[in-house]
């Protein structure tokens, strides 16, 4: 069989964390990358490996078998799954929760109408939480879904914390209070707020002559980023910054606490402990890029979620070794 | 949409949790059991659900939407899946992972042959927890897969305690060892013998007069079942063992430890904590149920694994419900 090409849209951490996920696969390779920006200045890892403007991608649509969109929830995806769906299979991160149902018609329109396949919302959350939220109500329908996020570093919050004025460079943590989760594994089945759930730790580098007192307070009080947390905020110099504060790491849980029709209490928990989100949701992109060029191949279309993928096309093996390997 | 019609095979532990598990799923209806015992003599929870001999199923074809065979894996499953699979779409649980091959292409024969849907070895252990081996180097193909059971009750090695000569009752209980799972959990990916992922403990209720000594040696030293594990045995009354032992935990975890393209560890853990084996595995082939039924009406045919089942199908909401709740 030959290898499944893929191109890569958007040269960010997700696109590099594609392109090195590709070369853990022996049946994928790497095309091209597409990039907004002037090709020659964009430096990338794979040698022999063409760099193009994003608007020559359609000319490649005879090379590339799935086209992986590396950009950003906010505003590039809902715009490039629609356009690239046109030419090629997709695949995206589109992660904005509330507005999935819109983004999902919109690529499959234009996916039906080419006969293309579109995977949206792939990653982890959405992605495999997902999965696992479905799977454990559909095993226990009696029960409580609970997901926690963290330990982990939250881009949208460490954001907010860096448009504060005098604030040089900060990041921001989510962390799952161990509490709630030992509560949720015993099969407790508690009610929790917000508060109860997640607790938040910033680490702020202060610009010189900035007031720790003062953008402490604003980082507590700041609505819906902090004012609903237990909100901790540690000032440190920015070596110790540039030290211990320059990864990715995030992770978390998704907890099915049910009983069975006996009443016995059954648990199901999925978890991640991720040292490079990025990196992490680039690996499972490129799994799902497998999955959707085998659809396409069997004359499917449309757009898909994790939902509708069977696990046995996002692995390399056959159908036959997987039972005889993996059952 | 009228409810999902399903007949149950075999009424011992899993078929008892099958008939529970569906009262739990407001879009199934048991339609009826099936017996090798007289059925006068088969008393069951259902009320208005008749039980029926075995023999007389296939006159039941037009009632019987999916009918799940909870039968043995040793001499029932074998010679029922190909049987039942002539008339309905089934679900078992055939958990032999050496046959499973033979025990696939057998049920597939059929299958294909009389237009139904076969599910073969589902559960969590093959089941689940295959999906997660799968998932696990899908994602990250560098890396290592280690699966532990436990803390639970082994009814193999329970069988085996129990034919021993002056053994009254006995259990045996399968516990992961904490270093070993701390170290995986680490990311240490560490090459563990068998004597250093589980460890036995068995608890047995001696017959007047019998030998402790001889028959702690007896069940320590016991090829393939104890010789390569720390097996600790602790003698107790019938009394204890009665108030204590009668319970069927079970469960264990999944673990992929792996790295990322760039080298950064990451790690995913699917876990089941459970109160009742037998009937978490039946509340799993009832889902599975709802996944046939739903791949029969499509006119798909021939055999199953999970591996093949999108987790939608597993879910009695539609596929917008799903993106727009779970995603």
């Amino acid at each position: 069989m030959s290898n499944i090409r893929i191109g890569i849209v958007g040269y960010g951490n997700l696109g590099r964390g594609v392109e090195a996920a590709i070369s853990q696969n022996s049946d994928m390779e790497l095309v091209a990358i597409f990039t907004r920006r002037d090709p020659s200045t964009v430096s990338i890892k794979s040698a022999n490996v063409p760099v193009y403007l994003v608007e020559d991608a359609p000319k490649y649509k005879e090379q590339i078998d799935v086209m992986i969109l590396c950009g950003g929830s906010a505003k590039d995806l809902p715009e490039q799954v629609p356009h690239f769906a046109q030419w090629f299979n997709t695949i995206d991160s589109y992660d904005t929760h509330a507005n999935i149902p819109a983004f999902f018609d919109a690529a499959d329109a234009v996916a039906q109408q080419n006969n293309t396949v579109s995977i949206i919302s792939v990653g982890w959350d959405p992605g495999l939480f997902s999965l696992n939220r479905l799977l454990g109500e559909a095993v226990l329908p009696v029960g409580h879904t609970y997901t926690f996020w963290g330990d982990g570093l939250s881009q949208g919050h460490s954001d907010a914390v860096r448009r504060i004025n005098g604030v040089k460079k900060a990041v921001q943590y989510t962390l799952p209070i161990k509490d709630a989760v030992n509560r949720v594994r015993n099969g407790e089945n508690p009610e929790l707020t917000t508060r109860e759930k997640h607790a938040r730790e910033c680490y702020v580098v202060l610009e010189d002559g900035a007031d720790a007192n003062v953008i402490e307070t604003e980082i507590k009080e700041m609505p819906n980023y902090f004012a609903d947390y237990d909100t901790t905020v540690n000032f440190i110099t920015e070596t110790e910054f540039d030290e211990n504060h320059q990864g990715m790491p995030h992770g978390g849980f998704v907890i099915r606490s049910g009983q069975s029709g006996e009443g016995d209490k059954q648990i199901l928990e999925f978890s991640l402990n991720l040292e490079s989100n990025p990196m992490f949701t680039s690996s499972v992109l490129v799994a799902y890029a497998r999955a959707a060029y085998k659809l396409h191949a069997k004359g499917d279309k449309g757009a898909k979620t994790v939902f509708d993928i069977p696990f046995g096309l996002l692995s390399p093996k056959s159908p036959a070794d997987l039972r005889k390997e993996l059952l």
